[in-house]
């Protein structure tokens, strides 16, 4: 049987020399504290601290990076998700382990099977139910309850995604953990007044939103909950990167015509990007950090999204524009004192041409960590180098994972502190950065730098 | 005179270490037969069995990427194409031999002169006229003759391109051959409605083409031909890469208007865009492989078009969009059972951001290997990481040669089978990979893979 | 204090073997004369010769890579520029030394510092006003005036960049000087018919701009004066590439609209685009290299723009497309003899997907450094192999320092020749190119090509 041993200098740069520089790098921050600004994990679950059913429940199913190759090589859905009996589905992920060569995903179950549960072998249909057993008994101790896992993954700050009319009372019951966890206002919805639920879906804001006025004021008022409820960040991902303001007066006629379904694709839009140089406004108001990361087509299979629902795989990057698309947002907040708009991506091409050159000279803007390639070595390189050459390591986001898989956190974490400390020997090697320096940086980058960037204290 | 000996470690990796790894997984396909399911080789010439005329109608004036980089740097086509005298052809190539530094064509050139020819040293004015005589003499020996060639270079496979109306004569007469040579089903000119020739052109795929009915009942009997014949694959090229369908009434419509020349640019680009939906749901049917490379300015420059025909190096790239464009396409036909749909691009930036993730998803897609730069060692990597970090190894379609230039594809597949094992190298001294799985990939990338994406039994 | 010594290896490859091969290549230039054919040195300074006033002025207040950096980080405009004291302009940049760390500025800083005015230590808020005062003695001793520092610059070539308008008087007066300081024509404001000020701005040019004829007459005088006076080249930089030509009438009717400010912003672009190709006549007929560098977004922050005036750091790049932008030019002009067309940008994208290909057919065409990005390694990296493999060394620019920063000259132009040694060292370790063709390749990219290129006799 194969051995599964992820190796100590994995990642890092292969020349020896800038190994060894890069491995006096990582082992300086390789145990430091997570700081997951951004991300999937469902509070409920950790608030109920209810054990983990199954190996797929905890790794396959909620994780569309797992089920999409699997997908992508031939095995239906319908196989993996839902109703798919556990056992199987991991038998499948077994047999298939082959795909995952050369992916993020090989990378995260290395680590995970090995360091968190103690699998020394690589999967294979042989061993499917082997393994399958023996995660299965460890996740019924409580050493590997949520709880446990989150102290044992040493994250300092988790933060979630939450709808803007949520009562956050997750989030208050676990104010008791050494963990802080910090819900995310995610308003998109609130915001697609074409779509043909809005009229309905508004109302679960609460407030007075039969106006336009008392719309705003209903945003403002859950904004103010949020970060009552100790939020950092609000959180914006729509198709493009528009920030063009409207008129009160023509905003509020666009509401009014909404409300009663009454409205063209076109003011749907324009009272959308209205919105975002609002939300703006709002966060400059209150200090949540805005986040933006446009260009995806979500569902792109529609017999996918009718019967397994979103997030199931199929929301494919189209290419972005931002200088023209922010520069309204920008002339308004770009140098407003303290306001800080992170800039996400899912077209790495905007990375250097326009994110870096934006974030060199807005002190609002960071460039963040690219989005949909957050776990791809040469993306992130190319974000890497892109970015700091322009606008300086000062500018980069740090490192968001965004993910719903729990247990890949410290996994993805990790790979990004390999990189970075390659990225920082190679620096060192090619005589660009002194040896003090890339030290001071990569701590920087795992610790202070997130917390700068999204305000956590 | 400067030595012509190319080195046994070219374009492998030069770290030390890396290198002896890439070597030993170069040795493992060094030598393994040719699979080549795209180009443009004359089936008439291996047919005919004919000795090729002489080194300039040999090496220069059927390959553009030779003439256009002489032509960039002053030397005019009339010297070089026509009726140009081959001995003078011959002379400005080898007068012009710095051209090509750091260029594939440089690489190509060095493996066929040295390997094919035995000659060993560099191309110059001094000594033109005496590589001229010895190849020359050697062209007239049965060992260089196209079919001994063809035998020599090991290729087990060789797609030609044709014309729908072709009778495939050619490839009959071919089959006694140990080299399968398989027909292509290029419809590209039948589909353009808005061309001023197309009413005459259409007539020539015989069947009823006097009606929408006919004309789809025509294109699906030529398909069947080409299957009876041996093709895999059905080709299509044009600017965009659209998929939208019409209604049989409105494409029926715009089919009469066509025929009577009565027909407007955007009708013709709508039709267009439907028979690309028309031709995957034929290929579903009849099992034909579909191959999309769009993105292309075809003809940029007027006079050398006017004087010397298409395919004269001035085909030149432009951005290109898929996740929009093929969304009906894939919507419907993307999770087929056995519908392969090969996606090349001349826009590299659609690798990371568009083809490998729809080849994450959809079981039907694959990435095809980078079309125009097919050759160059940075967007071969650039192709390399970005598919296989986001959709795995299992979903590029494996190297393509897309050339007219017979002598060259052996250079080529040797240069692809180099850079793969550059890069599976570095996935290994990375312990991205185990040595046992890079091992299986290269064979795999080598051999089996381009049989399986395009059913190559 | 900690140490600054530029490191002798500085941007060589990291890998011992590859690194000695390219440390030999640059040693070949390393003190080769500089040709600049594009920057933006004031040419009174040089004429007046009189001593810098103090290091703010000399090195932050001109220069917008380092201002904008600052300004990201929070530190205002207001404190940097216009009257801002010199001292605390100085100090506010050491304090901030970290900020430029990974960044070309902190490369050109190490080696000015070190190398003009023999600085030691890292500047930090500790030792700023130390350096201060070291660096102000040395501007007041002849040694480091202007005139002084071009000669020990071995500045051979140096090209302004000014007014069509101007009598260049100043450039007359430098004849006498062993270096050639050289006038660009740059017409833009001139061409740009929508812009309010353009009927007052037009009648700078002298001439009789009264009619379209006359205003023809008066660019191609104007050509003619910058001829005489020793320009290499006319400069171009508008929004898009766009060269399509309207017929003269049609030329005559918008621009007698213009006249009265009676002018659409279709017809003014449209206008600019026709005048580009008129250029292009032009420069066929006088000979001057056509440059083009569309596709930033000017002062995007108006606020800045107001208060600090043009070219203050926030010109950000958009998106640009020249195969079809530039085909009615090329297609007319493209292989003209002796017409030069050097095609910058500030896209990266469009290197290989479009300048390279265009490069590679075209005899006029050279593809031009990566302007914004001229210092950045990994855009140079992505350049340099982007146009070579496509359309070989030959169709290369030579490096555009495009600076107003004076004692960065120096600097940027060795790391140029850095960056090129490491990538031919690259190729000769993976066996691309002879030792031997790589000697004769970096003479060639630094003192010829440029000459070549830019026709600098």
């Amino acid at each position: 049987m194969p051995a599964l041993a992820p190796h100590p200098d994995r990642l890092l740069p292969a020349d020896p020399a800038v190994r060894s520089i890069a491995r006096r790098l990582y082992e300086a921050v390789a145990t430091l504290p997570i700081v997951s600004p951004h991300g999937h994990v469902d509070p409920r679950m950790l608030r109920d601290d209810t054990p983990f059913a199954d190996p797929a429940s905890l790794f396959i199913k909620p994780d569309h990076y797992v089920t999409r190759l699997l997908h992508a090589a031939g095995v239906p859905l319908s196989s993996l998700l839902g109703d798919a009996d556990p056992r199987s589905v991991w038998r499948l992920f077994c047999e298939h382990w082959h795909l995952f060569r050369g992916t993020p995903v090989r990378y995260w179950f290395e680590s995970e099977l090995s360091e968190i549960f103690g699998i020394a072998s690589r999967p294979s249909a042989d061993n499917a139910d082997i393994l399958y057993d023996q995660i299965e008994a460890l996740l019924r101790s409580p050493s590997h309850r949520p709880q446990a896992l989150l102290s044992r993954f040493g994250i300092d700050f988790l933060a979630t995604t939450d709808d803007p009319s949520s009562d956050l009372a997750d989030h208050a019951a676990l104010r008791t953990l050494p963990t802080r966890v910090a819900p995310t206002f995610r308003p998109d919805r609130y915001l697609e007044l074409g779509a043909p639920s809005w009229p309905s879906v508004v109302k679960e804001l609460g407030g007075d939103v039969g106006s336009y006025a008392g719309y705003l004021a209903a945003l403002e008022e859950r904004r103010r909950h949020f970060v009552a409820h100790g939020a950092v960040s609000a959180d914006h991902g729509h198709v493009d990167a528009g920030t063009t303001p409207l008129s009160p007066t023509e905003a509020g006629r666009i509401y009014r015509a909404a409300l009663s379904s009454d409205i063209t694709e076109a003011e749907a839009v324009a009272f959308r990007r209205h919105m975002m140089f609002e939300m703006a406004r709002m966060s400059c108001d209150d200090g949540l950090v805005m986040t933006l990361h446009p260009g995806v087509y979500r569902n792109h299979h529609s017999e996918s999204l009718a019967r397994f629902g979103p997030d199931t795989g199929h929301d494919i990057p189209v290419a972005v524009e931002y200088t023209q698309a922010l520069r309204p947002l920008l002339d308004r907040f770009g140098t407003h004192p303290g306001f800080h708009l992170v800039l996400f991506t899912v077209d790495p091409d905007v990375y250097s041409r326009e994110i870096a050159p934006l974030a060199g000279f807005y002190p609002a803007v960071y460039a963040g960590a690219p989005w949909w390639f957050l776990d791809n070595p040469t993306e992130i390189r190319r974000y890497q180098r892109a970015v700091t050459e322009t606008a300086g390591f000062g500018k980069l986001s740090g490192f968001i994972d965004d993910t719903r898989a729990f247990c890949s956190i410290p996994a993805r974490h990790d790979m990004s502190r390999r990189l970075d400390a390659g990225h920082l020997a190679e620096l060192v090697a090619a005589h660009r950065l002194a040896p003090d320096e890339a030290e001071e940086l990569i701590i920087d980058l795992v610790s202070h730098q997130p917390r700068r960037v999204f305000k956590i204290s």
